[in-house]
């Protein structure tokens, strides 16, 4: 059967084909994927360059107690032609101005020197090359907490980006509370061996008393709406009301998001994982890794809601004793721990490791954006997928300002992220879409979102929010989580059906009013004719007549 | 500024983050993110399983001129329970027959071994760990060429999936065609340093003369429908008519998709890049790697389409010699380089590196799939994004046996392999949803796709197919390409649009026709009572009228 076929050209073979085969680096790897960093146009890679290093300011800040003020500007960087074949590269000095109001052509892919400082801790020296020179470098990977940041890929990937398209380094400066003086990096990412190279390493004198200032120089484009980030500022805000922001746009504008409140959001609380979540193969490495001698330590010590009797019981059911070692287990002897713990019963995950916006911020927040008739909030209570704490919140606003001949607009956040790319990737909007709007009293084609003058806002909380790709532009398609937020718009639109139920109740009271109105002094009339009445009468006839209909209406 | 919340709980500092910093292997991203690999589900990480393997055995047969026999195997394994506290795990021996049809139920998260052969060129002995047993290791990353794989991620995500759900090894058996017996392997993944670990290497008689099978054991969900296993093996038969698959299901049904077509598609072949595409800091790397000394050599030996009067004038442009060492540039001079090559006219890349299906090919698939009235097919010339050829090709089907009263599928495929998941993140779905069928005589809801009996068939062949994901489910937004897919998109819908007026008109001229037979006799008989005429003028008074009737409607 192997058939060969004839008179093929020069095909490969198992040696040839394996002299090509050889390692890839993750730089490498995401340098020609760059599209799954969020860098596929350069509108994109703007906004998702400043995305990266205001998330992880925020975080940063959260994480240390710090009310976020936090600084960003774009500035806009001339490449300067003098003539034919003798070109020269002139940049903006350093501390010039930006240019005033359009000086520069929106949309058009130009250079930009992208600048985020922020009021936080700082970062300690020696860390400082490998957070924004080397791809999968961080804190947040390891740990169960929520967070804006999670992969270790963000900022060094936006700044390799820079590197790609401008051959720059990126700029650093941080200063930590115990130190006198700031430091100032100069870095650039070496894609073979996805290591950082340190081209400067200085200490200079930095006005602030603790805090970090980037400085990416990139190829970009600057856009106004659905996906700018004048927008994704804007809801950041709304999302996060404890942070202060200064927003400087490449023609010069300021704007200043104010806080609307003073304290920071509960902090969120990093836990263990929960036994119900873990998988033969992570069980496996789990024991290989653990520093427990016994079973039950390990039980203990290593997940979160294991007690005292869950864990006699896990350990019976699994026909192990108590002290029985970690060590050497075999693989039969690892799926029957996995099977014991799936059969007993332990309590959900803690849920302190969340922090929510809350159904009053949620309604504060859609309160301030759009002027409409009626709002209304969710949340849902924690729920659990894979093992990870999650929480799904949701608001609506409808009516007033809002357009009724367009589809309904959907706010996307995660952690307190506004996601502006990739909605219908998300499943935030799968669960939209498969809502029956029209039980609610909306007009909605099949396979398409609602129409009518509906703002539908999702926020998900979660230790471990599982995006579609590593840009972090839309919520993957897990059956828990599309549930809970189902769970979340079907509770909210019930509120909405109300409303608008009430709404074409009330239209129809009043049009049956206005017959009652209109009718009963003609019949006055007629009766006053055949029954020959007397004025009066006839006034008695019409009065009780409005006040029997009336009531008989309200009924 | 710096506000400092008084009171608040013991907060994190510079220094007690910095000990959290660490690295993230990459095996460990994947696990965590499987989803990005196309794991999130049973269901999901079955099919995925299947299409790595595939994909690859097609790949390897066709690089070596070998037209492609698969066999896949989907075989239930019993995972026995005997009783509390006594659990064993029971497999089912290797060569035990499947079970017979029906025997397990459809949808339930099961556990299977997956069993994919090819009749390929085998693989080197030494290269079979590293292809299984390590992420991000082949040979088609650094290769500009139509291939189905391309990041050297997928069969060995596959068998880390498997591991983490049942803890078994990977099992492969290899034989080249230069051997005169196969190697056995077990394979497992060390995931903190993302190597593979041998458990079992052995030389066995295995019975092909050349050729690999893989075996993988994982937990999974076997369903029917639009994303199983089944409608992807299918698709791939259509995409693919030179291909023989044999297919046993879990329970033990044998389905052969026989070859269409006796001759493998042309080999496409490998390019180096195109200068249009590269970017500063690519070019950078490029001059530091490259062994060619000046930079006309560079030039005309790393890139494709320079030709030496165009290498010429990029030289004299940047201002430099022709012999200009390509040691030692700065910034600026690469800049200058850069510049020079986007100001220099250069050919379009080749296109021989592509190999799209015909139209001829896809019109065969569509008619072969779906009884319709109408079928055409476009192929669009080969185009570029950021330097990489591709080519899209269109079909489409409509009338006959389609459902009119449904939304139009679409069937999308990427190099050949039909894309399942995610449809609604796909550069093909967004230039469907945003393509004007309305003008074609259909209807269309706004946001939404096109409802009637129509199947719309999207083909993008390229060196390098930008997926949103690793898993491969969905093409990036890339502008070119959505472009290219409208305008194939349109040019198909013009055909469509005759077709659908045609028939409209075929429609009304019936209608009037069958007026102008109903009529005529009665005008007829009108006639010969008021002029009195003979049976047989009446008679030729009607042919002369119904003749220039019907020629009147005919203009």
């Amino acid at each position: 059967m192997p058939a060969t076929v004839k008179n093929a050209p020069k095909r490969a073979t198992a040696q040839s084909m394996a002299k090509k085969q050889r390692e890839i680096s993750i730089s490498e790897f995401f340098t020609k994927n760059r599209h799954l960093l969020g860098f596929d146009s350069p509108a994109k890679a703007l906004l998702t360059t400043i995305k990266e290093a205001v998330d992880n300011s925020l975080d940063a800040c959260e994480e240390a107690g710090i009310l976020p003020d936090i600084l960003i500007e774009i500035i806009p960087v001339e490449v300067k032609k003098n003539g034919n074949g003798d070109k020269t590269l002139t940049l903006e000095p350093e501390d010039e101005k930006p240019k005033k109001k359009g000086a520069v052509a929106p949309g058009k892919e130009e250079q930009y020197r992208v600048v985020v400082q922020d009021n936080g801790p700082g970062i300690v020296r020696e860390q400082i090359p490998k957070i924004f020179g080397k791809l999968l470098y961080g804190s947040k990977f390891h740990s169960l907490k929520q967070s804006r940041g999670q992969q270790g890929i963000g900022i060094s990937a936006a700044g390799m980006y820079g590197q790609l398209t401008t051959g720059k380094p990126v700029v650093i400066y941080s200063r930590t509370q115990d130190q006198d003086i700031g430091h100032r990096f100069e870095l650039m990412l070496d894609m073979k061996k996805n290591e950082p190279v340190i081209k400067k390493d200085e200490e200079v004198n930095w006005e602030p008393v603790h805090g970090t200032r980037v400085e990416i120089e990139l190829t970009g484009s600057y856009k106004r709406g659905q996906h700018s980030v004048d927008t994704y500022l804007e809801q950041t805000a709304v999302a996060n009301p404890h942070i202060r922001l200064t927003y400087r746009n490449p023609r010069g504008d300021e704007m200043i998001y104010s806080r609307a409140a003073a304290e920071l959001p509960i902090q969120a609380k990093e836990i263990k994982p929960h036994p119900y979540g873990v998988e033969l193969g992570i069980l496996m490495r789990m024991l290989k890794d653990t520093k427990q001698r016994n079973i039950s330590g390990f039980l203990r010590k290593e997940f979160c809601k294991v007690g005292p009797k869950a864990c006699a019981t896990v350990v019976e059911t699994a026909g192990f004793t108590p002290k029985k070692s970690t060590r050497h287990m075999e693989q039969v002897d690892v799926k029957n721990l996995m099977d014991a713990i799936n059969s007993t019963k332990i309590p959900n995950p803690p849920t302190d490791c969340l922090a929510p916006i809350g159904e009053e911020l949620v309604l504060a927040g859609l309160k301030q954006r759009f002027e409409a008739d009626f709002y209304t909030s969710v949340s849902r209570p924690p729920s659990v997928y894979r093992g990870n704490p999650f929480q799904i919140e949701v608001g609506l606003a409808y009516g007033g300002d809002i357009p009724a001949d367009k589809l309904a607009q959907v706010l996307r956040f995660a952690n307190r992220v506004p996601l502006l790319y990739q909605a219908s990737a998300c499943a935030v909007h799968k669960s939209v879409l498969s809502n029956n709007w029209r039980s609610y009293g909306m007009q909605q084609s099949r396979g398409a979102l609602p129409t009518g003058p509906l703002i539908i806002f999702v926020h998900m909380s979660s230790v471990w929010v599982p995006f579609t790709s590593e840009s972090k532009e839309a919520v993957a398609h897990y059956p828990e989580i599309i549930k809970e937020i189902k769970l979340a718009l079907q509770e909210a639109g019930r509120h909405l059906q109300r409303y608008i139920r009430r709404r074409v109740r009330e239209k129809d009271a009043l049009k049956k009013q206005s017959y009652i109105q209109k009718y009963i002094p003609h019949i006055g009339i007629a009766l006053q004719e055949i029954l020959a009445l007397e004025e009066s009468e006839k006034e008695e006839i019409i009065a009780t007549l409005t006040d029997t209909l009336e009531r008989s209406r309200k009924l």
